[in-house]
């Protein structure tokens, strides 16, 4: 079986290296020629409106998944005439427009945030009005890692915030206070589903730093799955689904979707029987899932930015992985991940590493 | 960092899939065009007599290991003037013939098989004096799994077998009663030696079926790794070494050397924190070793000759690692891992993944 990739980052890769056990192949189509998923397979470098380039890519492939969310529809519309493509684009595409995405979360009544659609400035004092102050206005479209994003609190200052966006459809956000954010990661193949553990995730200046599982508090876990089977459900999905939430005093608020596997299911790899990118490659493949049972308690610590020593890194008491990637300011070059018999030695452990990354 | 691996076997694409998340990079060396680690990192296929072929391909490596022992002595030595090589060719030739690796294990005083050199049909009655009856005969070079053996009880059936092996070198060895076989894998870095839990090992027809580890007798696990260590040592050793023994009573005797990952140890994938291919890498990348201590009871069963339904396996309670080779009759062409919390659940569970693959 061939598998084709939308997208050639460390998502990419680590699929890549969790299929190759299956007998799976691997083709990357990206449109940056040092994509890192390019160390560890064939990769095709175009643009992704460019039908031509997408149909060589296409020929010869089983399945085409993505591992970013920002591939165009129309892209993965046009590989769907002619290779079943998973997730569906419809999932895809409700993930690329926070409107869309929240409409879909309201439809389905799956609690999120107040919201309301910002297309002008004369939107604003009507979407203020409906979200609150504080508001988080941000654009629609293409917002990641706290990118495009402003938490606004006067009318001038909601304007001054769109003008920045410079002219970008924008959603105007309640301000919410939470108890901490988690994330729900499922994986549906042919009608079953498998749920990994809520996993509890530490955010600074909107980049994902740690990540626990399993995280504590029983009631969220099935709340959360409930949620991400509804949303599975709609659109008839088939992959590895992430659904973030802000925790408020027990009661989940879905915050976003990401057709794909995720930064926060990294633990999996050593954490689980069956990691998220096995599980979402099994699933795109039509194979039976395989368990998504955590193993002991798995804390991950992003890599950012710099690169830390190598010889130093490796001595320490974690599994590594790095992403081949040149360092810069605020990129994700790798991940370190802990196991642990308890919460306790876990967070201890996660909390060396993090101190030495950071040191 | 960019890795050369001499052969490009399922070893070899095992290592780089271990390699890849230390942020490394791997090129294959390879006769064959089809050479399965092709399928995950660049394949440089030529014969390894061409020197030129060599050189070109060691153009921009940073260190050269090998994946299978019976690359020529004369490879490895020639690109060790460019570039390190590890393990050193010494192990390597020592490897490959087995007068040279008994005779090393004698004068290391590592007990061994009794043995006599059999240069030719003249030779054997003093041989056959020498090991007694009845005697194995094996070709000195390039047997594996069974292949160049002969069990003889008479000078005519040696001369028989001898015959057989068209002028080849041979060695005769006593034929040993033991009650298992077992191996001990170890890596050695710059100084430190990390060695994973002693195995035993299921041989059918000459080649292994399953491997169970940790393998039970405490006095055993001790003498293994004093043995591997006198390796180690006379050699000037870095990388991962694999020693095989028979068990008699407790007594070990040293059947044979690998000097490279070995199947005994697939199960360290999943069954300790650093797998015998990161290790391997580590080692030979001169980088700190990692934690090789057994995280629960692991059982490796081979996947040889015909592929199973691919949904069924996937289906059962396993690790599955499938190596992309066509099927061929008694071909390696992947392998399977349980990992359970006892010794009798895992016995159980890779009986079970056994019968199947058997089925």
């Amino acid at each position: 079986m061939i598998v084709g990739v939308l997208g050639g980052g460390q998502l990419g890769r680590m699929l890549a290296l969790a299929g190759y056990p299956l007998g799976m192949r691997f083709r990357f189509f990206d449109t940056a020629a040092d994509a890192v998923a390019g160390h560890v397979a064939p990769l095709a470098v175009g643009r992704f409106d460019d039908l031509a380039a997408l149909d060589r890519f296409a020929d010869g492939l089983d399945v085409v998944t993505y591992e970013f969310e920002n591939v165009p529809v129309e892209a993965a519309r046009h590989l769907a005439q002619r290779v079943p493509v998973w997730p569906p684009p419809e999932a895809l595409e409700a993930s690329q427009d926070r409107l869309a995405e929240k409409t879909l979360f309201s439809r389905l009544g799956v609690p999120t945030t107040r919201f309301a659609a910002v297309d002008a400035a004369a939107d604003l004092p009507r979407a203020l009005d409906a979200v609150g102050s504080p508001a988080v206005l941000k654009t629609r479209r293409l917002g990641y890692d706290g990118k495009g994003q402003a938490v606004v609190r006067t009318l001038p200052e909601a304007e001054a915030a769109l003008a920045r966006f410079a002219g970008a459809p924008a959603i105007a956000e309640e301000f919410v206070r939470f108890d901490r954010e988690v994330s729900m990661i499922a994986a549906r193949g042919r009608g079953e589903t498998a749920f990994y553990p809520l996993v509890e995730n530490e955010h600074r200046e909107g980049i994902l730093r740690v990540s626990r599982a399993p995280a504590a508090g029983g009631g969220a876990e099935s709340i959360a799955r409930r949620h991400a089977s509804a949303i599975m459900d709609a659109v008839g999905y088939r992959g590895v689904l992430t659904v973030e939430f802000f925790d408020r005093g027990g009661t989940l608020l879905a915050n976003e979707i990401a057709p794909r596997v995720h930064n926060s299911g990294h633990w999996t790899i050593e954490g689980a029987a069956c990691s998220q990118f096995e599980n979402h490659l099994r699933a795109v493949a039509g194979l039976p899932l395989g368990n998504s049972a955590a193993l002991a308690h798995a804390g991950m610590v992003n890599i950012l930015g710099t690169m830390p020593d190598a010889a130093r890194l490796l001595a320490m008491p974690c599994h590594v992985h790095l992403y081949g990637k040149e360092p810069r300011p605020g990129r994700k070059l790798g991940h370190a991940t802990v196991i642990r018999e308890s919460a306790a030695t876990r967070d201890a452990a996660a909390e060396q590493v993090r101190a030495f990354l950071e040191s």
